[in-house]
């Protein structure tokens, strides 16, 4: 596996998440790209806070940063009273289920850590830390073999406008729909546009500053400036990622995500979505039953009317949900769902 | 026309634009609304500057402005040369004309005080600062009588989305779009929502700061959430003003404006434009015609990406145009068209 993640690299430098051996190092988000600072977690409670506080944030990157804070827990736990521990643990499992409410990877990585939990005995650190390393190692490797579906989707296209932050810093490495867009850049792809994201910025904090670093080309417009530039026929595919996928292939991913479908849908331009497998939820029939989390409105709305005595307020949701009709392709680590609905997705939940 | 001008302060307390005798007061609408500070032009560069530098902007504003910034050209150069001022001050229209691009109004402001120049003998300054009040105070009966227009088509509407800023501080009181909500909510339109309209958040610090001066609830979103919005089922129109409309309707506005309106078409929400028929270049056959303004790209690209050495660009169009397709009905103080086109936009033209 390690020559996977070698050859990922060549294209892909920045690694947000490490393990160092005793601690989770996060790369804090918050303070790209003026200052590259991580963060020591060496608690679960750390790590809960790390995802709250989005100093670690995209779906997959919140699954792997969990399986790891689910090692730390039980690192503790097991030091605390070795023949209780897998009680004492669920609080540290609730913490951390409770950390960020929509990605569902956050929820799949937990399960399949309880499930190393059911069945070790003795000290568990060896085995969780192993399935951890897993669940991080399939995840890049997972990402290389989307980046490969993907960009031959692409093939012809000029450009590519993508939204919010799907990349290394989004994942284990190399990304969802960003990994999508370095592997058609490779291909030939040879205008690629990121919308600023707002309210927190990720496209002009982290995708434009993880490109750069990669010595990637790539051009920053406002959220709103999406429809204008579809207009000018600069773009053939919008590509983004996916905090979570209903089973009928309706997609919750950040805020704007649904007003690109719809303008994509529009002009006659194409939309993808990238995501692993872990991303999509069975049990959710469609978009419908996702809990869409709403963050505070101090994220839209400057101290000024903060205070008392004003009569404004912000609306502040942090996901959307795309119909699976306005999606022309969900690209997977299994393959690819051309005009996604429950019938096709079926085929990603047999193999 | 006085008793006009108080009906609409009771619901409309911000003058953005105050003569004061001597010179222009322009309230700087880059400081609110943490503060409320005023620079005092003396001198047409004065207003140039204040309009290129955005500390007013709107397109009736800024026609508005421009028209006092004669007024002050005009006293200078004839002091300086009683019997050559009229060659003189063509230095400073090419100055005023210069400082935006796609307002039209800067235009039409220009051409009527152009007019009163031409005939005026002697001193012209009574002349000129009578046809510059008369253009602001025409203004606000304008909005006055745009908003009565607007909000009959409101009714029944729940709720209004409103992009960028039209109220007062973009015209010469009350407001185009704006106007129209404030009298929406007179007439019971309960929810209003503004987005935050980037790069330069006119709608977070100053739509909702003028609703608020006047108590008028509303709710803040950002650019990105619209269509989500829109989906919720809880907006029945959208309302938006003008830079430019072409004389088949379509109609040049604040970047975003066009993805808001793909968006209502496709959720069955209508849209509407507001804007004073000074706004209308019968020059422009359609708006393919209409030159679009690109800013500095620092205003999305943050500093470390600015230095040199990296790959990273901002793409910056200010302004975007909305096919008269997408429009439900253009409000002008001289009546509404509904479904716009060349021909039914002519009775706008014609009266």
């Amino acid at each position: 596996m390690s020559s996977h993640l070698e050859t990922a690299a060549a294209n892909d430098s920045v690694r947000a998440l490490q393990w160092s051996g005793e601690a989770l190092r996060v790369l804090d988000q918050r303070k790209l790209p003026e200052a590259i600072e991580y963060v020591h977690c060496t608690t679960a409670q750390g790590v809960a806070q790390a995802i709250a506080g989005m100093r670690v944030r995209g779906a997959p990157a919140i699954g792997i940063a969990a399986a790891y804070g689910v090692v730390l827990a039980a690192r503790e736990r097991y030091r605390q009273d070795p023949g209780n521990w897998k009680d004492l643990i669920r609080h540290d499992l609730d913490i951390l289920a409770a950390a960020r409410p929509t990605a569902v990877n956050l929820f799949w990585a937990l399960d399949r850590m309880c499930e190393v939990i059911r069945r070790v005995e003795g000290d568990p650190f060896a085995a969780l830390l192993d399935a951890a390393c897993t669940i991080y190692e399939a995840d890049v490797v997972a990402n290389r073999r989307m980046g490969q579906l993907g960009a031959e989707l692409l093939h012809g296209a000029d450009g590519v406008l993508t939204h919010c932050n799907t990349g290394s810093l989004a994942t284990g490495g190399y990304g969802t729909a960003l990994g999508v867009i370095r592997s058609g850049w490779k291909a030939g792809v040879k205008n690629i546009y990121a919308t600023e994201t707002r309210p927190w910025l990720q496209g002009a904090r982290l995708t434009v500053w993880e490109l750069d670093q990669d010595r990637i080309p790539a051009t920053l417009i406002a959220d709103s400036a999406a429809a204008y530039l579809m207009r000018k026929g600069v773009v053939q595919w919008v590509v983004v990622g996916a905090d979570r996928i209903a089973a009928n292939g309706d997609t919750a991913n950040k805020i704007g995500t649904y007003s690109l479908a719809v303008n994509a849908r529009h002009h006659g331009v194409r939309f993808m979505v990238v995501a692993p497998t872990s991303t999509i939820d069975w049990s959710a029939v469609s978009g419908d039953s996702i809990e869409i989390e709403e963050r505070d409105q101090k994220e839209l709305l400057g101290d000024y009317f903060l205070k008392e005595g004003h009569v404004i307020r912000a609306w502040n949701p942090v996901f959307d949900v795309t119909p699976a009709q306005l999606i022309d392709a969900i690209v997977t680590e299994r393959g690819v769902v051309l005009n996604p609905d429950a019938k096709a997705m079926g085929v990603l939940q047999d193999r």
